[in-house]
């Protein structure tokens, strides 16, 4: 892994917070406190590997603007949303995400739904901007497949399984279905959005959503992996979480070393769907490694 | 009030329950249950008062169209969304919705939450479709505009204030910001959807901007009046919620005659601006009739 792709990706993580500050409504008016627990939640740090993806697909394709970070803001609007609601009680009922309190903590249920809520809608708002892309059709794309990434056909097409389906089925089948819709959707909208901006051709998209797929399915896959090292390593530290539950991971079903074989094939098919790209693909070749041996 | 205007309310009222069984997702998949509470909280009927003004406003502008529909759904999704999350036990904590269990009730709290943003995503999928207007651009501002009426400087900004300003507080500047928001927008947006869909000028705009304004506040100080007047009538009916709770209205403001006299002069405001239109705003300035006499 490239000391390159660690300074780019803290670089983005950093602009992109800038970025999100200035698409966020400025907290005023009696309604204030909802614009605030928006930015709580938005703006508390982390690794912003969707916009990363977004902005480094568009760039490997040759294009940058500012459009292009819009676009990675309006994503992250949609992610921060998902867990927002996703850490609700009548949901996972976490009190922590990042070592600070939840949401619905920090503020209150009511608040929680509601900042979520306009997350959401503000993503769209965002993307139906002239500034995203000078091509109105290209912004109705975004539009769409976002919308289409991230409702029941996707992200919460997976939460539901999740919740309903997933639990104490070794099915392999369901279990990646999930983590394609629940992770997997939100991924392959960052790399696609970033050729889509770039105005790639059908076929580049095509190697984009490849690419995309394995990397996200490589990514959930590391997780379970963590979730069970994590175990006897890291003291205080939250892990077996999901095989706790006796829940049905990668890891439950093929077994740890079966997993990290798995994992290792995926990647590499990521990375062969990046050759027609040759050294333009390092930054994103980068990410597959990141994704492989990430600890946290 | 004309019996033609009771005919075509009824009609759209039918007719829409088709469009947006078309729009919704089939049930199907593992994440089916999601998909099957959408239809409960989408399809319970209705008087579908805002896809009828937004209908009929761009009829009066002279233009009908199968993407008038479908704005119409796209548009009633988000209001049924924010009613399946105002009735959450962390907000309004409703078990019952026009008679029938509310979907926290009838499903779970997990279900409810995940329905309402399915329904919000759906919408800006909806819109984003080329079938709404041929016009790119259209299609954008009706994307943008909806995100603008339903998020923190609109329908949720209002709901933000019911729940923490609007308490106790005999405010009338504070009680008309929240109704303007909380249920103004979303009528707003019906009637200027209904005026860009049929390319209307911006004065055209403006004279409907005005109309939906002053109806929309006429409709909730009717709210009000029913709140009120409803306490000695229909026997077994839930009224004085609002009054009961000691909470601002316009009627604890101005008093029960000095509501009614505001809410008429709100209508006399209402159907001037629709002078310009002669016989073509027959039916609008009968829904004028029909939101300051309605019984329920």
């Amino acid at each position: 892994m490239s000391s390159a792709f660690h300074t780019r990706l803290a670089k983005i993580a950093t602009e992109m917070e800038t970025v999100l500050a200035q698409v966020l409504p400025e907290p005023a008016g009696p309604q204030k406190r909802v614009m605030e627990a928006m930015g709580y939640a938005a703006l508390g740090g982390g690794k912003r590997l969707r916009p990363f993806l977004l902005i480094e697909t568009a760039r490997m394709m040759g294009y940058e603007s500012p459009g292009v970070w819009q676009t990675a803001a309006a994503l992250e609007c949609v992610h921060v949303y998902s867990l927002i609601h996703d850490d609700l009680p009548c949901m996972d009922d976490d009190d922590l995400r990042r070592g600070r309190p939840t949401v619905h903590k920090a503020y209150d249920e009511a608040l929680a739904v509601l900042a979520g809520d306009a997350l959401l809608t503000l993503a769209f708002e965002i993307l139906a901007q002239e500034t995203v892309h000078p091509d109105a059709k290209i912004r109705l794309k975004l539009i769409s497949d976002l919308a289409a990434s991230s409702g029941t056909h996707g992200m919460i097409g997976g939460q539901v399984i999740d919740i309903y389906a997933g639990q104490n089925e070794q099915d392999e089948a369901l279990i990646t279905q999930l983590q394609a819709l629940k992770t997997g959707a939100l991924m392959h909208y960052a790399v696609i959005a970033g050729g889509r901006l770039a105005g790639a051709s059908e076929g580049d998209l095509r190697n984009l959503g490849t690419f995309a797929d394995a990397l996200g399915l490589a990514f959930q896959i590391r997780d379970d992996i963590l979730d069970v090292e994590g175990d006897s390593a890291a003291m205080g530290k939250r892990t077996g979480k999901d095989s706790g539950l006796g829940k049905a991971t990668f890891v439950s079903i093929h077994g740890l070393a079966g997993a990290k074989t798995k994992a290792k094939e995926l990647g590499i098919t990521a990375k062969n769907a990046l050759k027609p790209y040759g050294h333009k693909a390092d930054i994103l070749n980068a990410s597959v490694d990141f994704v492989l041996n990430r600890q946290k």
